[in-house]
């Protein structure tokens, strides 16, 4: 067997977290771990996120906050209406669990090992100060990878 | 807003994801993070594991398997077709992620808390050296919580 792995490093440095309602999650989230309600942010407007759904783009956006674990980091994510993963998971299978990250230092050559394994890049998109791209990694790994690229 | 965490250390050791072919699953994890294949063991049977499912003993079981990250453990479970919350989750959603489990001190008083916000306990039992305990927090956390406390 290839013994080198297809994901470095390996740490998930994050769950990610379809929700209906983020205001209410995130009051929810916030009391649990005793921490002050953070800041919702939409993610990026086209201009800047240059987002792509399915290989086009789209204008689709989402909501997201953010709760820090010791050891890993909770995204609660609340889509728009618009085409995208996130919209995709709410109606296929309610909220939930959607991602684990990975944060990887060669977004290019991780997508081309990744893709050569029957995990193709569904959606991506630019955020301040890097990318991402979710794969759909759910028949291998029974939840989808989101990578993460910062410059 | 009470500041008080109602879990400590906040730290998440574990994501389990329910499977249907731990062997299949287990083979593709493996060769995904370029490690051996890892061993795949049932859980303790009644007299040692003495599990409950929604209160009542039962003698379900599932087979399990872990794969370290350098930051979380990563469980992979197959359940039988006994009465349990592996069970149910296959039945009801299908494959993937189940529950993040966090290592606590205090099992009987964390239940306590959690109990007090609504997150009943669904299943428990104990393992070698300790215990576990699954609540259902999906209302209020979106996610299955488990339990860990190590003797």
């Amino acid at each position: 067997m290839d013994k080198q792995s297809k994901i470095e490093p390996k740490v998930v440095t994050q769950i990610g977290f379809i929700v209906k309602d983020i205001g209410e999650t995130t009051r929810s989230f916030a009391e649990f771990f005793g921490v002050d309600i953070p800041e919702i942010n939409w993610t990026g407007e086209y201009k800047e996120a240059q987002q792509q759904y399915k290989g086009k783009p789209v204008e689709s956006r989402a909501k997201q906050t953010f709760f820090e674990m010791e050891n890993i980091q909770l995204e609660l994510i609340e889509p728009d209406d618009g085409p995208s993963t996130w919209r995709d998971h709410l109606e296929q299978h309610g909220e939930g669990v959607h991602h684990i990250a990975f944060v990887v230092k060669d977004m290019k050559q991780t997508v081309k090992t990744l893709e050569g394994l029957n995990m193709p890049v569904i959606q991506k998109g630019e955020y301040q100060g890097g990318r991402y791209a979710y794969l759909d990694s759910f028949n291998q790994l029974k939840v989808m990878l989101e990578l993460l690229e910062n410059d």
